[in-house]
Parts: structure tokens; sequence; C-alpha cells
């Protein structure tokens, strides 16, 4: 575990939105985190992680998917990535981030060795605080149940659908680099996924995506691919994915 | 068109499914088909075209599916294709089948000019068939609204969705085989898509059904992928694709 042991979850605010859902906002140790709670207690709980932007960046469609999944019965729960937000920057998140952006400046190939080192410090840094904000959640009275995990670095994904046995089924966004490591942890996932892939986003590696998809191991697996660009998930891919949830949650 | 001027819809049985969906089976000159009305009327109509098995053999899935259209408002149609069931085989059909088991058997490539000959007068000769089924079908009253087509194969429904104004929205299964003419044809498609395509269908072309996708040239499509082999498409997967009609056709 990254985190010092006997790290607690400790809640800085609370407010109720205007349809029931209770919003609190924690810190475990020194990583801010959101719980959003519906009504209905215990609840099955959904981690939803962020893209590396920030929670206060992205608020705005994070809460909008805490509020359909608290519809759906759900609670949900987010922590700031390593390196996002106000967090510290990652020793070597920097450099890799400005030798992508030169080699996709210049038209060339983003290498392997950029990618490796833009995503796997990330992933292994990131896959204990998810643990550790996992047990520090289901020892809360509200929540229960199945764990569902829904994200937008799909390598974290991955691991954490290998690693992680409480987690039981996963929606996976496939619109970031993926470390050739990734491909071989693929093939040891096997609970349920749903892929949304977005068809035409221009920065993403489409085939690699599909390498991935089709690298997972699980039995049940599906692949969404839309129109829109990256950031253009439609509605009904939203809801699609939610469905998925209610399917294997409850 | 194929049909002889005047070719009209005669009705020869009808009955009354337990959940008050009007079943019709009509001849269409010599063509068989089968409507199915729900109660609301005039209803939106989905074209259900089958796979080339013969209509008999697939009424069992043809009903299902036809139930739960009923069940969103929808009437459905379906007619046999062109050598299936009791039609007359097509001339050079049992030929280009004959071949392409023998490329099979042998585990070789089934070549281009194989699936050509195995597809390509298929369509040719279904497309004016649809298009009269589809003038009988709207001239009835509790015909009206938007028309959608759902069907299995792939090369049928892309032609019909170019050449056939009055379809307004697509829901195709990418396991045939695909004439390299279709991915031009693909091109000039402009409705809303939604295709299922079975990741783990051994005998379909994966490729060939993903270059299909991307040749498509609706701003709106969805490709949905999901395991289970060439008839496994799961459940969820038809309830995906009924909710693409609701969300098009209502």
């Amino acid at each position: 575990m990254a985190l010092p042991k006997g790290t607690t979850m400790q809640f800085s605010s609370e407010q109720h939105l205007d349809d029931a859902v209770l919003e609190r906002e924690f810190t475990l140790g020194e990583i801010p985190g959101i719980l959003w709670t519906p009504a209905s207690a215990p609840a099955p709980l959904i981690l939803i992680s962020p893209p590396p932007l920030g929670l206060r960046k992205m608020y705005p469609r994070l809460v909008a998917r805490a509020r359909q999944a608290a519809a759906d019965g759900f609670a949900t729960a987010t922590i700031e990535l390593p390196g996002s937000g106000d967090r510290p920057r990652l020793p070597d998140g920097e450099q890799a981030l400005a030798d992508m952006r030169r080699a996709m400046e210049a038209g060339e190939p983003v290498s392997d060795e950029i990618i490796d080192a833009l995503i796997l410090p990330l992933v292994d840094k990131a896959v204990p605080e998810w643990q550790a904000a996992l047990d520090a959640l289901l020892a809360l009275p509200e929540i229960g149940g199945p764990v569902g995990y829904s994200g937008g670095v799909i390598s974290l994904g991955t691991r954490l659908a290998v690693v992680e046995p409480r987690i039981s089924a996963a929606v996976l966004f496939a619109g970031s680099f993926i470390p050739r490591a990734m491909f071989e942890e693929a093939r040891q996932v096997s609970i349920p996924l749903h892929v949304l892939l977005q068809w035409d986003d221009e920065g993403n590696d489409r085939q690699a995506a599909l390498d991935l998809f089709d690298a997972f191991g699980s039995k049940e697996k599906t692949l969404t691919a839309n129109m829109g660009g990256h950031t253009g998930v439609p509605e009904h891919a939203g809801e699609a994915a939610a469905q998925f949830f209610v399917r294997h949650l409850k």
C-alpha cells in the first residue's frame, strides 16, 4: 500500500443536492475525494475515476453521473488521481507529457517509451490509493453490496480489475494511451466489462483500443463505439453504461 | 422494379397473439410475408429482414422481436428473401454456396469472387422486393410514420439505406460476407445506424465488419460488439437496438 497504515477518511463538507443526493467531500490522507449517496441505504458503490484533469475541472460531469447513478440506487465516489488537481506532480510526469506533446506536434507517433513513462507510474501509484479508498468507503454503513468501477484511464481500470477482487464489473473508456504491458494484464481480467470507444477520437489510437478489447479475458464484454470525438460520448451511450451497472450490481 | 406492375398484397391468414398483437400472413405476388401490428394505430413500421434461412425456420426469433417492437408501439413486417424458404433458388446461388463451403472446409479464405456471387445477386433481387413491400405496407391505414430497417444480411441493409429514402434508421447485423462493392456504397449511407457485431463469431470476418462500420457515411452511428458467437447476441444488445428505434422512429 502506498498510503501510511491507518490513513483514515475525513469528511470536510456536506451538502444535499436538490434531488435527495448527499454530496460529501473528504480527504484520504492527502488525497481529496467526493462521495455521493442516495437516500436508499446501504447502496452498492460505483467508483468513478476521472480523467487526469483534476476533480474541480471535471466536477460538472462527475456530479451529473453521480446523480444518474443515485437515481438507479447507487452510491458513487471519486478521488483525485496522482499528479492531478492540487496534488503534487509525478516525478517524471511533466517530462513524459512534454515528450508526448512534442511528438504529437511533430506529427510523429508517440513512442512506447513515452506512453510507458506517461501511464505506468500513474497506474502504479493510483491503484493502492483506490484500494485504500475502497477500504474506507466499504466501512461506511451507507455503502454495501457489490462495487463497480467506471473510469477514464483505461490502464488504471484494467489493473484494478485484475488486482482488486471487490470490483465486480467495470465500464472502461478507451480514450487514452495504452502501454504494451497492459495487453498482457488485460488477458487476466475476468469480470464483466462495458468498453466505450469514440470511433472518431482523433488523438486516440483506435487500433490499440480494439486490440485491448480483444485481449480482455472476460467472457462477458461489450464494446460500444460512437461518433462525436473524444468528449462527445452520446447520451444514449451513457444510459447504456448505466444499464450495464444495473444488470451487474443489483 | 422486379415485381410485375400492379402486384398487390393479399392477406392469407390472421391471428391475435395473446398480447394484443395482430399477426397476419400475406403474399406479395409470389413472395410470402408476415405483418405484426400493435393495438395502437397508425404505428411506425420496422422492416425485419431475416437471415437467408427461411421465414418458417426463423419464425420464433422473428415473432419475439415483433412482440418487443409492438410493446414499444411499432408494427413490424418481414418477407421471404429470394432463394430462401419455399422460394425458387437463385440461378447461381447453389454454386456459390458450394464454392463457399468447399473453401471453408479446406481452411482457405472465401475469395472475393465467391462472396460477390453469393451476396450481390441476392441484394440485387431483394431490394426492389423490399421496396414493393414498403409500398404496400405504407398504403395500409394501420401503418404510418417513419420506417426503420433491421436486418441480418448487412449488404442488403446497406443498399436499402442508400436507395430507399423512406427508411429513416437501421439496425444492421454485421455477421455475413461483405462484397468489396459494399464499402463504396456504405460511404453514401447517411441515416442513423446501430450496428451489431458478435466479436467471437468465428465464421465472420471481423476486420471486414469494422472496415464497413468505418466506411458508413452516417454522422450518427454506433457499433455494439458482444461475445457469444454468431447466434449469441445477448438480451441487453437486443434491448439497446430496440431503444435505438424508439429514439429515431418516435
